[in-house]
């Protein structure tokens, strides 16, 4: 075990931690107050820090391939993907923010060339944004075998019928794409009876019923939503990799989705943590300073120490999935999608707490994350899910 | 110790379930539509609601007067205060909300009667909405002697000027009168150096500066607040019972006010475990209803354990401030004010997960129930400021 | 709800308290030393304290009965047994103690003239001591039902064959009578093929195989025995109630047996709580007074904090048995069986913190204190089967 | 970071997992039999052991030096020190246990030749056993400031007087020499006043007052003592390294300490996860085993979740130990103190509720294996003064 960071990781680190020191810190408030004036429009700022941030040679980290991405592998990405969890706005920035992240990986390992040419060119550019249509209201999505939406062959084309929820950049004025789960076999063995096919967000059928709140928060610009898709027809050239793979496609964006959110994670818990320092240094309650009261300093201590031990399983996973694959690994995704959000929330918890009412407004950003933190408890499949997983495999040990 | 509720109780009980199951419960839908149409208005249901409570003698329950309100102990009120609890609609309803009760008892115990006749009575009626202003945002308000804001006697009037937030029903259109608390006389013993004087809401000088979310809530129609008050002018016989009273007037609501918070939670928790359950009976997952998934089933246990010991201990509370006083009952009060909102926030989140994503919305109103749950763990005094006070108590036992 | 304890309880109580005070915690440390001398006999200072608590007139309070006990009810013996629970060696000062309390109770309801006359009466004097065999190695007992002892009729005597473990006062010199639960009718229905019947400890056959610790402690005089009963052959007149009834008269204990523990462990957590804040106020580390430091006053509030629940909800159980009985009040049983020793366990282990490397000592009573809370979360069932039927109830609820 | 063991770690590992299944965990029932008839003699299986390992080459792995011992850093050792920490008794067996080896470690690095010759070669043979007497009853030891023994200076010898306390090894018969802190020069600067020295176990005036039980464990055959040094007069060469320099070498072994505390403590826990699916798999109630309730499939997955994370810690620790030295790593060093403990108890708990009664016994290992666990949350420092250093280096940090 050797807890230095890989040489890339260590060569790209100063120059991130200065572009978010320079320009994504100073600009939150910006982002917030353009937002606050249109809702749903993408805030000017953002579009110039993604340039800036092109310019700098930080863009599309995330993709392992070297020609189109930085070609980092998870351990490499995992200390940069953590930095930029530390800002809500930093992922769009860099252009590794979810869902994108995951279908451009998506398109990158299953698109054909025209699929790539018109979708994953303009993702890749930052022009345009997508969105991954999966959960549905009426089932219980973490068991992927249960999707209802039907992806149906007419002749030259795809007919989709269905209705999906929680599907994040509903609301982004250029959330362009949408890739949507559908089953095209009902008939076919469990697990080859999905198809996941390319829909233009502007497709005829394609409503938009509401957009969701997480909590109270809209996440605008790009928001959560809730979609019918009502007779949506699309050319049968628009199915990714063939009928029958959309398990295996989203099998294959599980893994890298849950650790990215979980590496974030640990950027947010850490940025929370300095914040709860720097207010018990400076307010003071009873005649003394927060930071000398016992209780508090007991929190500061344990935050310090659940993140560590939470960041060492993170980079654990990434070094396991790049040496033996998300399946080999299994076991470790599911234990850091447990074990990150619940230790965010208590961290972030803790932190709202040390400031005092202004915690659960929007002036720390801390009741966001901590909103963000909470719901990652639930995306990407609950708690009790992946608890069954690791004690399915604890079981079948030794057995 | 007798459990039974007493008799008092059980003569309104009946009529108040009945009236929650027949109007509230199927009003709130219609109350979200209505807001979401015009965010700052008060919803047309409400008012409707407000005349049926008051035709049926469901109306200012709070009030220990027999005239002006019901005439109900703590121990008497406590057990319809829980069910008003269950819908976070319900106490406006029945004219039982904070912070207007709080306003109604200071001007009922300490108002002058031209006070009372200008504001008591119009908010007895439900006509008008007040604020109560305290909370500042530049110290610690937990220690009420660190209030910043003055009050500076000029001939005939007083000249306020400070800053205040967190300031519940700032935004509501009917929000007429202000309680304000600030200091007179700065060079007086410690706790006699504030007064609290009735500013009308449209005086010169009264700024709102912007509302305040709550995890991004925004509480509509009333909302909260934060206030500059610049050389505000209002009659000298604007000021409550006489200067250098104010923190006496100040301590005589923060503990029926934390209880009646305590209470309602209790309503709050108890409804969300029942959504429980009923979700946990009808949602199927990996072939089987929750319901029959073990450990689920020890949540829902767990929550309804929690939720009598709550119970009790709110129960012996009120019985307690009935029989000695709020003072002496204050280390039960600052009890509750911990083990209630805790408990809430736990049996809250349990509730969130079980309804997956759809926990996080606005459909099952369990996000902002545990949002302002939360919320309560900081409002009137943070958790460690009542865990001290307990400690202290307890320290000083057997000495 | 009325907080006040009942009259009866309030006329013992003085006494009782008084008693504590003047002889039972003063010869705590001369009832080890006495022990540490003769591991396995009964220290003479036990019968010198029984013969004055009797003629002090505190004795047999547990008995509901008039004239052979004091006559109380539940709610009116809890506070009493609360006091009891401070000092280990307090209940059977009284003639209080697990399992002498619930064989009493069992002889007292269900045994014949001749079974009281022979081992009631000795029992009620104290002059003798007695078992309960019903747990077994092999089987999961807290499923009554899974009782492989055999109990089988041959002409006017009964043979029992089995394996018992766990059996309080095992060890105890004067143990002379053993309650043993076995099956009698195997093919009768599920809940009608137990009985359970007297052996005396002498009985041929009747082998102690061993005395079990409990994390360590030999908990000697009275000790955990595991039994091997081979081929025990005792008249069929020792037989309880009749054939098939064993299940009933289980059932009948199991109630009040699983509150006397609940009220006991309540005590035990007070005096933990007291001696933790004596140990604080005395204590220094770094220069101030352990009572000065944040995190430890924030354990000593939680503490009472949830003193003060579990207790109200112990008086809540006992005030429902008496009025409705335990199968009505089996939900209420069930809780404070969860939430009572969790409770007593996490005080003591605060309080143990607190005294350093002597709180796990004999030095403070306070690790044997946690073992038995410890215990108890297993005793009489385990949490997980009390857990699973307070939920099977909730579940059941508004159905 | 790279997660493999280090080369040497597994040139050994396979040699020392065979040596555990083949003979270790095989004998430790013997080792139990044989001290039930001989408290406070070594077992002869263990002699039997300790002769086999040393023919095996796992002997004295703990020793960093490559002459003396097996030359391992900490990164190397920790894998192996966690397999030994999965039986109570390997420890010894491999002769690296507490507290000889922090004993051999101040022997080796500070002793005199004189002093290794006569006192590190019969330890480093195993020969002998020592004690390190450092913590007094009367002081709160955590702040080795406050020793209050005396060693004084009389011509050509040292006289010691004090009393020390949790002196483990007191009881064991081979225990032949004390290595005892205390104070030489009351008036120099506050790290200086302190000196160590070696007080042959047989002087005059060494006076062994009683064994300490943990609960209710003796510790045989070694023990936890209180000793009083009445007059104890040594050699002045029996000084270790010069006036002054007792808080320096308390200091060098404190960090090894607890982190080879904590490395067993992993192996404590893994093993009890272990023995937890072992039994779920296998017992059966209420009709199916334990394996298939969720409740219990839960606790076995937080638990494997609390011990990845944990272990990755205290490999992180060690590797951190081994590049920049104990002080540089005392903020993980306290962190590992802190985390590893509570997560053994954590999973141990799980564990013995399990087992059902039999948890609590000798039968399997766990409540002796909880009882060392929770000692360790006090020994080396409680957890309060370990939080209070993490909180002291984060409140600095960003400064």
């Amino acid at each position: 075990m050797v807890v230095e960071q890989p040489e890339r990781t260590r060569a790209l680190m100063p120059k991130l931690m200065a572009f978010m020191a320079d320009h994504v810190y100073p600009s939150e408030a910006l982002y917030a107050e353009q937002l606050a004036r249109a809702r749903w429009q993408v805030p000017a700022v953002m579009e110039d820090l993604k340039q800036k941030a092109r310019a700098a040679g930080l863009w599309n980290l995330f993709l392992a391939d070297d020609e189109s991405g930085a070609g980092l592998t998870n351990l490499e990405y995992a200390p940069l993907a953590e930095v930029m969890g530390r800002s809500a706005i930093a992922p769009e920035v860099f252009n590794c923010s979810a869902p994108d992240v995951g279908n451009m990986e998506v398109l990158f390992h299953f698109g054909s060339p025209e699929q790539k040419r018109q979708w994953l060119t303009p993702l890749l550019d930052g022009r345009i944004r997508s969105a991954f249509c999966m959960t549905e209201p009426d089932v219980a999505s973490s068991d992927a075998t249960n999707v209802r939406t039907r992806i149906v062959r007419d002749g030259d084309h795809y007919v989709i019928n269905g209705r999906k929820w929680w599907i994040t950049n509903a609301g982004h004025p250029r959330c362009d794409i949408l890739i949507v789960m559908g089953k095209t076999n009902p008939d076919a063995p469990r697990h080859q009876q999905q198809s996941q096919i390319l829909v233009p967000r502007g497709t005829s059928g394609v409503k938009l019923v509401r957009t969701l709140p997480l909590f109270g928060f809209d996440d605008a610009p790009h928001g959560h939503g809730e979609f019918v898709f009502e007779n949506v027809r699309v050319p049968a050239s628009n199915l990714i990799a063939g009928e029958g793979r959309g398990f295996e496609i989203a099998q294959s964006r599980l893994g890298p989705g849950r650790i990215h959110h979980c590496m974030r994670l640990i950027g947010s818990a850490e940025r929370a943590l300095e914040a709860m320092v720097v207010r018990a240094r400076s307010r003071v309650a009873f005649g003394k300073p927060l930071a000398e009261q016992g209780a508090l300093r007991e929190l500061i201590a344990r935050s310090r120490i659940e993140i560590e031990q939470a960041r060492l399983l993170v980079l654990k996973t990434a070094y396991l999935m790049d040496q033996v694959g998300s399946k080999a690994a299994r076991a470790e995704i599911a234990m850091i999608k447990v074990a990150v959000p619940m230790m965010a929330q208590a961290v972030l918890d803790r932190a709202m707490q040390v400031h005092g009412a202004g915690g659960f407004t929007d002036d720390f950003g801390l009741s966001y994350a901590w909103a963000w933190a909470r719901a990652l408890r639930m995306a990407d499949g609950p708690d009790a899910v992946h608890l069954e997983a690791v004690a399915k495999l604890e079981l079948k040990k030794n057995g």
